[in-house]
C-alpha cells in the first residue's frame, strides 16, 4: 500500500495542537521524538527538531546533510540546517529570536528526551532565559490517541504483515534452532512483505517463557519446549503488535489449560473493546477469567496499551501511565487501537501470553492482527 | 564461542567502581542501563535496576517472574522482585535502608534516563530526602572504556559475524530490492551465525546515501545506485560496527573518486589507533586527508566512537562528548576499542562513508572488521 498524506491532513493537525497548546498557556512546543514530529510535519527523524508556536507556525531543524531530504518530505514554513550541538542549539535560539519569543512556557517531551539531552536542549545558549520549560507529552498523546481513518488503514497493513512474520517465525521452528534464529525468520519475512523496521523482537522458549521480557538469546529450542514470539513491524511509519505461542512437540497439560484460559481472557476483552469502555473495565476482563481460573497469583505486567506510530504509547493503564509521564486514560473512544494481551500467566518453570492489535470500534472491535491462535 | 565470565570478574570491577565512587563521594550508583548493569553484575535487563554502594555492596531489582532468571545469571548480595512501578520504588527505598543510607549523593545515569524515568527513580518514596542526586555517566564511562582481554575476544567474535552480515547484505543486492530487504539479508545472515540481536542498521541507496542516519526504507534501488550498508550485531553481549558500500552496477567517477578519498582517510587514521594517540589526533587525520583533497566543506559527522558493550560508548569526540554527558576523551591507550568511520562526505546527489570497528594496540591496531572495500 502506498501512502500520501495530504499536506492538510498536517495543516489541521497543527490546529489541533496549537488549540491545545493554548488551553495550557505553552508558546511553543520544541519536539524531537520523531513519531511526534512525523505526526505534525510527515518527517520525523534521529537529530532532529521540529518547533510549534501557538500561532501554528512550524520550524525544523535537521542536520546540513538532511535539508535536501527534509524539504522534499515535510511540510514546515522554516528549516535550519546544523553541523553539530552546537549549531543545533544556536539553530533553536535563532527561532526563538525569528519567532520574536522571548517568556512563556515551551514544551518538551519528558518522557522521550534523557536528562542530558534535556540539558542541551535547555542551553543557556538554546533558548531565552525568561523561557520556562514544562513536559508536553500529554498534548501529544491527546493529539495521537485517536486515529484517523487514513492511520487505521496504515495500521492494518502493519498488522497483515504482522501475520506474515509471525506465519514465518512458527513455520520455521525445529529443535536446535536459536532463539534468535526463529526472531531472525520473522524480522526477515517482515522486511520482505514490507516493513521498512520493527522494533524489538521478543522470543522466549522452555524456562524462559516466565520472564517478563524475553529477548531472544542463543539458547537452542528442544522438544517439549513452548515458545513465545513477539512481532512488532513499521510499516509507513504505524505499528502493529503481535503475540502468539508455539510448541517444539507437544505442550503439558498445564501448560495448555493455562494458555487456554489466557485466550478466552484475551477473547473476553477484545469483545468488550467498543466505544465508551474503560481502560480499567478491560483489566478487569482479562484479569478477572485469569483469577477465575486460579491463576490470580501468577499475573504480571499492564495488560493492554495503546499503539500507533510507536508501538507503544497512550493510553497507558492508569498505574503505568502516571510513572511514564502520562495521563490516566479517558474512556475508550472509536479508532483508538490498542494492543490487548501485553501480561501473561506466569509460573516457576514457565509463562504464557498472546496479544493482539485490535481498533476500539462503535458498536464492535475491529481486530487487526489475525493470525490464528493454535498452541 | 561460548563465554563465562569468572565471578571474581565481577567482583574486581565492583572493587574498582567503589574506588571510583570514593573518588567522587557517591554513597551509592542506582543503575537502571543494561550494559552498565551487565558490566558489574553479568546481567542486564529492562525495568531492572542495580544498586551498588561505595562499600561494595551490591542489590538488584527486577520484576517478580525474572527472580529465578536473575538468580542464575548475576552476581549480587541481595534481591529484590517486584509487581509494578510502586513496588520497584518501595524495594529502593528498602534498599537504602538496608545499607543504612540516609544522606550522600546518590549516581544516577543522567545520559540514560528519560525525565519521567528520572522523576520515578527520585520519587520521594524511593529515597531518603537527604540523599541528593548526581549524574554518573563517567564513573561507568571511564570504568568500561579500556576492555579487558576476553572482552576483546568478544568483541572479536561479534566483528567476524559483523563481516558474514555484510557479505550476505552485499551478495542479495539486485535492482528492484528495497532498502529494507537488503538489511533483512544482512540482519537475518547475522541471527543465524550466532547474534543474539543488533542495533539499528542503516541502509541507505541512491540520493539517500546523502543523509546523516539512512534507516532503510522502502525504497528501491535500481541500476546505478551506490549503497550504504552499516550493521551493528550483539554477540555474547558485545557489539562490532561495520560500515561498507556497494553500487548496482557502476559508481560514477566522482563517487569511486570520493570513495577511494575516504577509504584512504580511513586506512591513515586506523594506523594511528596507538597507545597514547589523542582523539583529537586521529580525527584530524581522517578529516585532514579529505580536506586536501577538496572536499573539506562535505565533511559531516564526529568520525569516531567508542564500543563494547553498547554499540557506542565514551570515548565520545570532545564536542560530542559535552553534550552527551561524557567527559572530553583521555589519550587512548591499549585495548579501547573504537568504531572509525562514523562520519562521511557528503554532496548534494550522494554520500560515502566506510567504518570499521579497531582496537587500539601497543604498537600497532588490532583491525576487528574485515570486510573488503571493494565498492
Amino acid at each position: 500500500m502506498e501512502v500520501k498524506f495530504d499536506k492538510q491532513v498536517f495543516g489541521k493537525r497543527v490546529e489541533k495542537c496549537t488549540k491545545l497548546m493554548k488551553a495550557e498557556d505553552y508558546v511553543v512546543l520544541l519536539l524531537t521524538k520523531p513519531s511526534n514530529m512525523y505526526y505534525l510535519t510527515g518527517d520525523g527523524r534521529l537529530c532532529a527538531y521540529t518547533m510549534i508556536t501557538a500561532q501554528g507556525q512550524v520550524a525544523i531543524g535537521v542536520p546540513e546533510t538532511d535539508g535536501d531530504d527534509v524539504q522534499e518530505l515535510a511540510h514546515f514554513d522554516n528549516l535550519a540546517t546544523f553541523k553539530d550541538e552546537i549549531g543545533m542549539i544556536h539553530s533553536i535560539a535563532d527561532f526563538y529570536k525569528h519567532f520574536e519569543i522571548n517568556k512563556g512556557v515551551v514544551g518538551l517531551e519528558y518522557t522521550f528526551l534523557t536528562n542530558s539531552m534535556l540539558g542541551m536542549m535547555t542551553h543557556p545558549h538554546a533558548k531565552p532565559d525568561a523561557v520556562i520549560v514544562k513536559d508536553c507529552t500529554k498534548i501529544m498523546s491527546e493529539m495521537r490517541m485517536v486515529k484517523e481513518p487514513i492511520e487505521i488503514e496504515l495500521m492494518q497493513d502493519a498488522a497483515r504483515i504482522a501475520d506474515i512474520g509471525m506465519e514465518a517465525a512458527i513455520a520455521s521452528i525445529k529443535a536446535g534452532m536459536t532463539e534468535s534464529q526463529i526472531a531472525g525468520e520473522g524480522e526477515y519475512a517482515m522486511r520482505q512483505a514490507g516493513a521498512e523496521g520493527f522494533w524489538r523482537s521478543y522470543v522466549a522458549s522452555g524456562v524462559r517463557t516466565r520472564i517478563a521480557h524475553g529477548i531472544p538469546t542463543n539458547y537452542k529450542v528442544k522438544h517439549g519446549d513452548i515458545i513465545i514470539i513477539d512481532l512488532h513491524p513499521i510499516v509507513n511509519n504505524y505499528s502493529s503488535d503481535i503475540c502468539r505461542m508455539t510448541c517444539v512437540g507437544k505442550a503439558s497439560v498445564n501448560q495448555v489449560r493455562a494458555y487456554e484460559t489466557y485466550l478466552e481472557a484475551l477473547q473476553n476483552t477484545i469483545a468488550k473493546a467498543i466505544d465508551g469502555v474503560g481502560m480499567v473495565d478491560l483489566e478487569q476482563t482479562l484479569h478477572g477469567v485469569i483469577q477465575n481460573a486460579g491463576y490470580g497469583n501468577n499475573i504480571f505486567g499492564p495488560p493492554i496499551h495503546g499503539i500507533g506510530i510507536n508501538f507503544e504509547e497512550a493510553p497507558l493503564p492508569p498505574g503505568h501511565a502516571f510513572f511514564h509521564g502520562e495521563k490516566a486514560p479517558p474512556p475508550l473512544v472509536k479508532n483508538i487501537p490498542i494492543a490487548i494481551g501485553n501480561c501473561g500467566i506466569y509460573t516457576k518453570d514457565w509463562g504464557v501470553r498472546i496479544e493482539d492489535t485490535v481498533v476500539v470500534g462503535k458498536d464492535k472491535p475491529l481486530i487487526l492482527t489475525t493470525y490464528p491462535y493454535d498452541l
